[in-house]
Formats: C-alpha cells, structure tokens, sequence
C-alpha cells in the first residue's frame, strides 16, 4: 500500500475530504498539521503558496479537488463510465461553486464590503444554492443514486461551511441531512470522526 | 458517434475548451449561441441558471470543467493513469484559480472596489500566477511533458482571461507562448479557429 501524507493546518476545512477518503477504506496516513505561526516560514516551499498538500510514497500534488478526486478512485468511490464520472464532477463542483460563494464574503478583507455581501449571500445565495443542492440530493445521495465521492466531500466540508456561513446549513434540509446520515454511519468515517483533533473548522 | 449540442452565449470564454476539444478531433457538434436578450426567458431552465451546458445524444450536462474533463477522455487527451490525471488537473485547477482570481475583480459591482482589487490584481497575483504558470509549461506542455486537455483548456480561455485581465498575459512569456503556439497550429485547431464566429471575449 501506497505511503500517504496530508499536510493541512489543523482544521477540516479543504484537508479534510482526503481525511475521509482514506479513512473510508480505513488506509492509514500521516496527518501532519503546520502551526499558523510555522507557515511564515513553509509557505514558499509550496507548490503554489497553499496547502492542502498530498504525498503519494513522497510524490507531493496540490490543489484539493484535484487530489480528491484522485483518493476517490483509489478507494472505489467513482462512477463505472465517462458519464458517470461526469455526474459525479458536476455535482462536486456545483458544492464547491458553493463554498467558495461563502468563502468570498467570509475572506472579504474590507469589512464595509463584506457586511454588504453578507447580506447577498444570505438572501439570495445561500437558499439558491441549498434549494437545488437538496434537490440533487433527492434520493440521499448526490449522484448516481448511490455512495459516491461527492456524498463525502459535502459531508467532509460540511463544517467548515457551517462556519463560514454562520448557520447551520443543513437545518431543514431533510435530503442534505440523510446524505449527512449516511457517510457519518460508514464504519470508517466513524472511526475517523470520534478520533480526529476536535476543530471548529 | 454521439451528437454534442453546446449552448452558451456568443463568446469563446467557458465554452471554448469544449469547442476546442470537439474540434481537435474533428468531431462535429451543434454550436448553439443565446443571444443576450433571450437569456432572461431561458436562464430558469438551465441547472444552476448558468451555461455553458452540453448536450451529448440529447442528455444534458453542466459545470464547465467536468464538461471539459469528459470531453478530454473522449479525444484521448487524458493521461494514462490516475496520477497522470491528478497531474493534469492540479494544472487545469491552477489556470482556473488564476481565471476566478480575475473574474472576480472584472465581475466586482461596486466600482470602488473593483478599482482598489484591480491593483492587487495587477501588483500581485496576475505576476504570482504568470510566473508559476511559466515555470509549470517549461517543456512547452503543463503536464506530462506531451500535449493534453490542459494546453488545450489554457489557450482555449486564454482571450478570455486577457479581455478580462486589460492585458496580453503571455507577452514575454515564451513557454507559455509555446503552449499557445503548439495549440494553435494542431490541425482540428486551426480549422475551428479560422471559422468560429469572431468574438472578443
């Protein structure tokens, strides 16, 4: 088995989809988690300033959707043809759309603006997008009508979400929540959970 | 061969890799522009309200980059296994960082704020990008050292990117230039390119 380490800071946030990937299949990794005050000096050292960092038997990639979807093709967590795949990737992208339309306002240096944008986000943005993300979620799952990767990632960035979005994003959502349900219930995410450093995000 | 139908405005921008992959192998497909004034009447039945959406023998797809990804597979421009594919997507995933860090001042309604965030932009982050992305094509390719859907995908939104960045990002860029160059003279290619529809964006 291949030697798998994640370097994140010690949050869930866009580390932890890799976590529940390989926790799924229960694959041990290292779980290494940079200090902010140790960044400063690491950050150059990344491929393109940012982490999540994933190493394969020391082979290092970055960008986190990206090395999402590469787990879940180790741990059998795609579709069966192109097309599939397919939908699995556009459900993954429309939750990420998501996230980074909260992270906008959330990361909004200027707080005049960000206050105006908040507002936006949690008017119109936020109920657009939890409408057709249940909605997707019609049968429990995000696509193909069963587990799939994109159950994990919703579930696995779901806190960090929360947080940014300052609510709980899931309340009333009844398909959302069983999508929730499920992964929480897989053997190997629980173990992961009730073990994991507890975090906000 | 299955029948593709794009639907998207009269611009290159997000379409432009699917078009461009369609034609590198000269497949045929039904190039449907929705004129500006249309849009409001049509936006309601698209997925997510947004286009570009493809349609393959009548089955409708949305999200951009998956579109892509599933095209790539369709025209063999993927790689030959999953961590060549991680390979090419951590390079599509940097291009379309670099797209959304444009877009997002280009698409910043407040005036003001779009001035001072188009300084950062200018100042920082196009310079950050354009220098990792010139280091990531120094074979002439952005991954895998040969030609693959991420050469395809960076010259495709690469107008794109210089309407919306007030700039020619690949001047004095020779590997970048390169890219450009190798993907322009692929047969399939030029011949999109000589009749598409003349667009500035």
């Amino acid at each position: 088995m291949p030697e798998y380490k994640i370097q994140y800071f010690n949050v869930k946030a866009l580390a932890e989809p890799l976590r529940f990937l390989l926790s799924y299949k229960n694959i041990p990794f290292e779980d290494v988690r940079i200090k902010s005050e140790d960044w400063p000096a690491i950050k150059n050292t990344m491929p393109m300033g940012q982490m999540p960092i994933l190493e394969v038997d020391g082979k290092r990639a970055h960008q986190s959707l990206a090395m999402t979807r590469y787990l879940a093709k180790q741990v059998g967590l795609v579709g069966s043809n192109d097309w599939e795949d397919l939908e699995i990737d556009m459900a993954v992208d429309t939750i990420n759309d998501f996230r980074m339309k909260i992270g906008a306002v959330q990361y909004e240096p200027d707080e005049e603006v960000q206050k105006k944008k908040r507002v936006t986000l949690d008017n119109e943005t936020i109920p657009f997008y939890l409408e057709k993300l249940e909605a997707m979620a019609a049968d429990g799952h995000f696509a193909l009508g069963k587990l799939t990767w994109a159950d994990l990632y919703f579930v696995a960035v779901l806190d960090y979400l929360n947080y940014m979005a300052k609510k709980d994003l899931t309340e009333n959502r009844p398909n959302l929540n069983k999508v929730k349900e499920t992964v929480l219930a897989l053997d190997g995410i629980k173990n992961w959970v009730a073990k994991r450093p507890q975090t906000d995000l």
